[in-house]
């Protein structure tokens, strides 16, 4: 009821300083040729602890797979997987067993079930992510092996892109060399430099993800409640700290006029613009997919404030755990993996439709 | 698989020019009193044609409800409805049979389904959505009665109210009697006078709508894949048109820093400020809710633009059919009512929860 | 949640004195030119009075379809239809909004919601099948061409056919050309007069409904939770009345050894027996399908039983409505039709899979 | 898509030789204080070797929980386990891999997906069953704590409990005590000695289980498509082997009158006899549920039969593994728990009926 895509469909589980994290992957087609080091590097690329810039825990995050997989193919069975959890300092969140730390999930997880794993946040905390990654590593089997798919940051703070870069040769590389995954050198520079002065500080800071989809195949997405947009929302919207998601021309749409936001057909069915990007009425139409996901700046700061007890008493606290200034780097490849984990279910469903 | 809703869900059907839309509402709570004539009046709010702005199409749409009533009570067994199609004019949609519109799901629709009904644009016309406003018609019922939703425009084109009103007595009626349903006389007569001047022109207009949600129970939505946040962004971007939704802070959130972002409680768990917009870690803490849906202009114009056959050969069209210049006003009660369906959802399932 | 079928589904609706039944059928395929006329024709079969051993109402139910058909083919857009309610003589169900009559579901539906529909048994009346026959009518027409489905009636009361009957030309004629629907036609005899019998005596009568499926494609089903005799068995024990359900060897399987159950390969992969039904795994094998439902005599009889009514007060009956002493030659086209909707279920699916 | 349960659900995976079982269990509800010893002692229920006339095989299956529990309690997230495989002799199986074996999944597994996991019947093997072990053992935790579930065999080969025995004090300890799992001391001696000559002879027998249920709340079940027979048979016929399930009267209700089988009331809704199984319109009523599942003779047996491999030449194999000759008495513990958790389902469903 409550996992992740239609048919492939991603079942989950996890808690922060829980034994492990995992899941099962389901209607995975059968004899597909599996890199799991590739699974591996993607989960690489979400660990904290990648630059000076992000939280000096060291999660080394291995994944092992359990089920669903023969001699490097799968098998059409649930593939399962889990990956240990291992730097647990349980010590480190003494306080917030019996206070409610403020924009953290902690009151609401605990008026909902009457019951809550308060170290590191239990099953609120963004750790859970990583089983996306994995799964949408996997997903990426399925795909078309031309989709590409170009995550990165173009905005951390006040620091902007200013205008959505264009894709070359080298654009992975780019973004993968910049510490806030910025493919723009300059800017990348200045938004290290921000997330290292508000580091000081013991604040946060918010930031936007961008992405780009290449060579996508025409149809995917469902009519009605199917939209691919509306699955890539729904998905953006479930990873940690999002605030919004804009897809094609976003919220700029509002204050345009449809005579200029019509994407007119050239006369292969390419579009001469791409305000709609790549989707139409739900439906991919082969132009390059982009969209944008917004994260509000992380809630555990080491400035102090008030935290609230369960009777209600305010006492001021600072968060002591290691945690990131800006999480909107280490978002590029959960956003990247689940977007192939969207594409890849659709992709499959396709093969019904006609 | 593609329906609304996890536990109560609605399963919907129709096309513009095809005999009926409907919909089946599976697993409302048994012995409820429903007052069917606010689902009418629901209806109407949506119907076109309603001022001088608005399309002069009149689409008298009569629910008629087939089952899961007896005697004014739901039974518990499946709801189901049906909305006849009156006023179709097939004649006016002719030349789309053989002609894909620009920035239209006709050329998608094609390629994915290799077929289509072309008449109004058969499976992807927004006239789907009347069937979410019954369904949301009554799933205000299940709801706590001091539960409200007030959705209105606060954006059309380039004019745009300063800032979320704040909520009084008659709002409701202040949005109602505004014919672009903003609750702002002065902006709403701006925005007014820009429609008529696009109308005039051929052109069309986007904008948003913004939501509020008062006296929100806590603990609605659920961890992880069924976050509040991420259902309501998943059927808001359902809605034709939609381009893009934020919640809280919103895309703003990102240049903010954390120590300015957190709600800090207050000693009876309200939070001082409401940047989370009501949802922390998916799960409503009983602060308002509001959230923003982003609207393109829609993309039937009647200025002339570039439309292309199956053969790839274009050809300059102005579409001739009757049409919204600005389809926002009308979004209102869409939105508003969708939202009361998501929330009737997770509503339900929290009785499981505890 | 609670439909027929995983990928092609049917959402149903409808109560036996209500406006009308109906049902949404999601995810058929695009482009496949339909026969509506044929739908019509199998719910004919299912209707009562077609015979002088059959119930006396005469339901003249007309399927209408409401959308996803343009030009006599599905567009792949959810395929809706109803079927009005005509002969409703409500006066004929008064005592029992009162009372509750032995082994039907009068008590459970009251105690489980709370209230009823009483008018003919509501939601619980088995006029739902008829939903399921035109489901499965449209779902043949998604199955291989040479795939044939033949129910009958194997046992009514103690007159049993002696051996499963081979398959000839003219079976499905013979079959239809018996008031009972069995094959035999001296069994048929016995089975008429025996019914004719218990008529006249106010009482009724069990029996048995068997299918054999030819010219099955291998790989229909799917492992542990999808397998495709536990798919057609949930669909047949949801028939009213259904009291069990056998496939293969079924419970005679109980008492053989494995090397006489074993179904030994020949060189072509066909099997020298058939004691596993067709289905091996729970996948389909390419072997006949066959199986066996057991209908309970209907709990609607004349003569004279105990009611209770909602204070615990008994009171002795006769059901005065209009009723089927047996059930069962009426349960073979609905038995015939599940099957074809289940099958055309992991067809579609199996698409995926490979 | 395929899972088990409608709200409270299971998902699993494992093959016979990989790494491991294991599985998660959704919307179980928190706050509930668990038994984890429980858990382990059912699944000690079900392994092989209990006894002589079991096989030799030693699976020392434990249970690891890895998520949804905090301190003893459930906190409402994915309850996630796993059961390491461990006693695993691939080169049994050697032979297998290239072969087809009568009666097994082997063919159709490798029809369906081109590919499969040969060792020890990879997916299709039974040992997928101690995962829905472990799930309903907690979901027991979940039901009324006087509802009793009495699984027992009641059938192996020729050997037929003569009437369906009453339920007194020790009952449990009766069917725990047998080697066979049969209550009645006496006929579970004749079943162990024809188990114990039919291993000799190195084949294989089938039986029956049937079960008792008592202390049924009141409207557990939902109308059409969520009958509470339907769910438990489509468990049943879920588990490997078997091929028939029927409730109440079943198969015998076919030669029975309506006058004979309605089940009349008593003053306080009770029924004077149960031919019902406690389920009307597929909704328990509050009397004992009862059921029967009919299992084939495992297709394993090392008497010489006929192998097919994948070019169609034929070749007498007897297979080597161990295996049960009898799985029925293992089969027990199965039906038990797979009942526990399709009842605490529809239990938790019911809580958001009224």
């Amino acid at each position: 009821m409550f996992s992740l895509g239609h048919f492939l469909t991603l079942s989950s589980f996890g808690e922060s300083h829980g034994t492990a994290y995992g899941g099962i992957i389901s209607n995975f087609p059968a004899g597909i040729k599996l890199n799991l080091d590739l699974v591996q590097v993607a989960l690489d690329r979400r660990k904290p602890g990648q630059s000076h810039i992000t939280t000096a825990r060291k999660e080394e995050d291995q994944v092992e797979f359990l089920s669903g997989i023969y001699e490097g193919k799968s098998t059409g069975a649930p593939i399962s997987f889990i990956v240990k959890n291992k730097d647990t300092r349980s010590s480190d969140y003494k306080n917030i067993e019996t206070n409610f730390r403020p924009s953290h999930a902690d009151y609401t997880y605990e008026k909902k079930f009457g019951i809550r794993d308060p170290r590191g946040g239990g099953r609120s905390s963004a750790r859970e992510t990583l089983n996306w990654v994995v799964a949408g590593a996997l997903a990426k089997h399925i795909l078309p092996e031309n989709l590409a798919i170009y995550s990165y940051v173009s905005q951390v703070g006040d620091i902007i892109m200013p205008s959505m870069p264009d894709i070359n040769d080298d654009f992975y590389l780019k973004i993968e060399s910049s510490p806030v995954r910025c493919p723009d050198a300059m800017i990348s520079k200045k938004m290290e430099d921000l997330i290292q002065e508000v580091k000081i500080e013991g604040d946060s800071l918010g930031g936007v993800v961008e992405t780009q989809i290449k060579h996508v195949p025409i149809g995917l997405g469902e009519p009605v409640f199917g939209k691919l947009h509306a699955a890539l929302g729904h998905a953006m919207l479930s990873i940690n700290a999002c605030h919004g998601f804009e897809f094609g021309s976003g919220f700029a749409a509002a204050s345009m006029r449809g005579s200029e936001h019509n994407d007119e057909f050239r006369e292969d069915f390419s579009t001469r613009t791409n305000f709609s990007g790549g989707i139409q009425g739900g439906i991919s139409n082969g132009m390059d997919i982009y969209f944008r996901v917004a994260f509000k700046p992380v809630a555990s700061i080491s400035k102090v404030q008030n935290f609230v007890n369960k009777e209600g008493v305010l006492s001021p606290n600072g968060i002591v755990g290691r945690h990131d200034p800006c999480v909107v780097p280490r978002a590029v490849p959960i956003v990247e993996h689940l977007a192939a984990f969207i594409l890849a279910d659709f992709y499959l469903i396709n093969k019904i439709r006609k």
